[in-house]
């Protein structure tokens, strides 16, 4: 079991930021990545939908033998991630606990931005894991700012205070490359000026695809500004998982990396290498569920 | 059959601009109307992928009865027209044709501009269109301007020039909302500047949801340039092919509009309204294929 290969999928290239990190602290593990390109977005999808797809995804990759799995999509773990770990019989790995525990480790003021696409904001994931590891019992909430720009909205949770916005243009702005340009530098303001004017000291970036939007969103934020990004935090808890139950790989000498894609690999190929950099060889294209 | 609806479909939410001006036109035809919104969009998916949803799509309404099916999808026509018009039992319009009829019969100067998706504009559909409408066997055809920006080439088709360009954050800023503020300004100028300077008297908006943005392309391109939208000329070929077959209404009275789509009617319903106006009243959610 401990030379099966670790199972990573998304809805499709954004958990790229996931691979990459977990093969960085990982090298001597065999990873195999599925990225469901034929459905993507999840984001604007319903919680009954994305539940289904998820469990296609995860399906496909239990036959390939996987030891563990990793959703690296938040909207995938903000509504499949407690089913999944029920039905699979393997350990299941989330992105959003990890980004959520680390935001509470680095934040010092307790004020924290959480931004993420509308189906990860709406779900409130993340903020439901905050106040889980603040303790419930001592939460307030408190909503309002709706007057003052489009889904925004603030939370008190006990000492803890959440800001969440959703963003919706900056996946496809990632994809399409425009990672900083003018354009990015607008949009980036537009949506965050709000977060920002309230101070948070940490931001979550709660979508795989916004690391690729770091340099705009951090010059933007300011240096008083943490931003934390979920591959990272994840890749340690994958480490940790596996750790924990003697599932580390015993392997040396170069690790296999596959990847599957439900559509064109070309264009998976081209945008993806945006996010593994030129280490992004080859997909295979395989059909699911319909 | 004169009774019978007509049956539209699309990817998601772009296709109500059809919808809307052959209601307008035809305001005794009862229409139904699918949007794919738990697959959306098609304009990144392969070729293979689309012909099977399209088909998918196509087969529902056609058990409705209806008695003409509009594929209200650039993608969808671009790619599945020919093989929907050979197997379906229905006269079938698309979207391209007709803005292409229109823009052959508007511009002066013979130079068009044609923008759309990725899939659109890889597809080279409109561009096909023009040339069949030019007449084939007087074709030149120069690609260059590779390193003016990404995308960008240029084809001269006999006295025709035509530019294209994918403009695929178009669709997201559509469907934020953001149809006219400045980083809709700096999109459209950073997508458009070539075609601008390459002084084209005609930009056919290769997309449903591009009329959304009519104002913020119209006053970029200027008067010299006539902005045509798909979604009126189509609606113009639908009553022509009703006409000719004898399938034209003879109801009088209000007639009935029936929305389906294949994901969360909730979000459908708040995008919808920019595309209807405050004429969007309910949508029913069914499922397709997976």
């Amino acid at each position: 079991m401990n030379s099966a290969p670790i199972g990573i999928f998304d809805s499709g290239i954004g958990g790229l930021t996931v691979l990459r990190e977990t093969a960085k602290l990982l090298p001597d593990e065999d990873i195999i990545y599925l990225g469901d390109t034929a459905r993507v977005p999840y984001g604007s999808k319903s919680r009954e939908t994305v539940i289904r797809y998820s469990f296609e995804d995860a399906n496909f990759l239990v036959k390939h033998g996987i030891k563990l799995l990793v959703v690296a999509c938040n909207t995938a773990t903000g509504y499949a991630l407690g089913e999944l770990k029920k039905r699979l019989p393997i350990p299941v790995v989330g992105v959003i606990e990890p980004g959520a525990k680390n935001a509470v480790k680095t934040t010092k003021t307790k004020r924290i931005g959480i931004i993420g696409t509308e189906g990860t904001i709406k779900s409130n994931s993340y903020v439901n894991e905050i106040m889980r590891l603040a303790g419930r019992e001592a939460i307030t909430i408190t909503e309002h700012g709706e007057k003052r720009f489009d889904r925004y909205f603030e939370i008190r949770t006990g000492a803890f205070v959440i800001f969440t916005k959703a963003c919706p243009l900056f996946v496809p702005m990632a994809e399409e490359g425009w990672t900083d340009n003018e354009v990015t530098r607008l949009t980036v303001e537009t949506y965050l000026r709000g977060i920002k004017d309230e101070g948070v000291d940490v931001l979550l970036l709660g979508c795989t695809h916004y690391p690729l939007l770091e340099d705009a969103i951090g010059r933007f934020m300011g240096k008083a500004t943490t931003l934390i990004d979920s591959a990272s935090a994840t890749a340690v808890e994958v480490e940790k998982v596996l750790a924990e139950k003697g599932l580390l790989s015993d392997k040396k000498g170069e690790a296999m990396k596959k990847i599957f894609v439900t559509d064109s690999p070309e264009r998976f190929l081209n945008v993806g290498r945006r996010f593994l950099g030129g280490n992004l060889k080859g997909a295979e294209l395989v059909s699911l569920g319909n």
